[in-house]
């Protein structure tokens, strides 16, 4: 079946929005924690964060146009930090609550029952129910000049993970703790890791790592 | 457990990187097709494929540094065009494969027996095994200057999917053709889609969709 560019601009807008939020595959869940100045909490649903590079460890978030109000970005912009945590299969649904309309002075963790923490002095909240909890520092963005988004980098100050989860060849072992994926806007899946491939190499067929799965 | 910068930099390179790969979650599985000017067939996996946009249809890809040669890269600039192919479970041995370094002349559809295809007079090949099989146009790239990553966004000329993934809300049905997602460099999982959630509204509790799973 094939769907050509003149189809796409004939189909109902909310279709297209589905269509095109699950044609890229698998998506990361992770909530992004923030604080305005005021002191008030933001959390909110990402499936848009991406990993940049190892050296120095950063973080992307590609950030929708700034149309309507934008508390995350907002926030992100006036304090300079912000966290993600993974979503697993316990607090999924209080993660997609997250996305409602709440009034810019409720806070997400109220309205969903999630767990604020914070960690020592780092000025943006984590998620205590999270099995990955990540500290970032805003380091630079990239408007997208072709719609209107943004990419976002963040600069990792620390990382806190259940023990459990990491494997001594430091790979993070994310279905023990049911890490989530998302299909577009509404889908949640959970994965299981099927197999870890040896370094690929031309003449010989990629064999399995022995403590793959 | 708390890992800290200092901690990553004193981590071995190669599970620094594991761990930086596999921190953000699960992502998407895609092999991406381009051709040279010799008309070269070229192969390539890559977790980095990002949705941009629904409109215009763009998605992104990120590009590692430039610091060796990325025939992906190079094609897509010489040529204009490129494919994006899903990776599913019959076929995520031979996608892996791809990363292995083959030499410039040589075509990863011959090395590893994923079987080309051309549509039209399309420029770059498709995967035929692939379920989901998406033709793009180069539109734009933004160097990213913090480690010299490159973010290349293409533009959705026309997408071939298996008819059966085709959901009447425009929602694709990834767990049933099996995609996979990987886990960092090495790692592929199989994600069953357990939940589809209604938008989310401030004053109640997210629930299902009902024929959401």
């Amino acid at each position: 079946m094939r769907i050509t560019q003149a189809d796409l601009d004939k189909m109902p807008s909310r279709n297209r929005a589905r269509l095109m939020n699950t044609l890229s595959g698998y998506k990361p869940a992770n909530l992004i924690g923030s604080r305005s100045d005021d002191g008030i909490s933001n959390l909110a649903i990402f499936n848009s964060v991406i990993h940049m590079g190892s050296r120095p460890p950063l973080l992307g978030l590609l950030f929708r146009p700034l149309t309507v109000r934008r508390d995350t970005y907002a926030n992100i912009k006036a304090n300079g930090y912000f966290t993600i945590n993974a979503v697993n299969l316990p607090i999924y649904p209080q993660a997609h609550h997250t996305a409602a309309k709440f009034e810019a002075g409720e806070s997400e963790f109220e309205e969903t029952g999630l767990t604020e923490r914070f960690i020592d002095d780092f000025p943006a909240p984590f998620v205590a129910e999270s099995p990955i909890q990540i500290a970032c520092r805003f380091e630079s963005e990239y408007p997208i000049k072709e719609n209107g988004t943004i990419l976002m980098l963040g600069a990792i100050q620390f990382i806190e993970i259940k023990d459990s989860l990491l494997k001594e060849d430091g790979t993070l072992a994310l279905d023990q703790e049911k890490l989530m994926a998302t299909v577009g806007l509404e889908g949640y899946a959970l994965p299981k890791i099927i197999d870890r491939l040896h370094y690929a190499e031309p003449g010989q067929k990629p064999s399995s790592i022995k403590d793959g799965s």
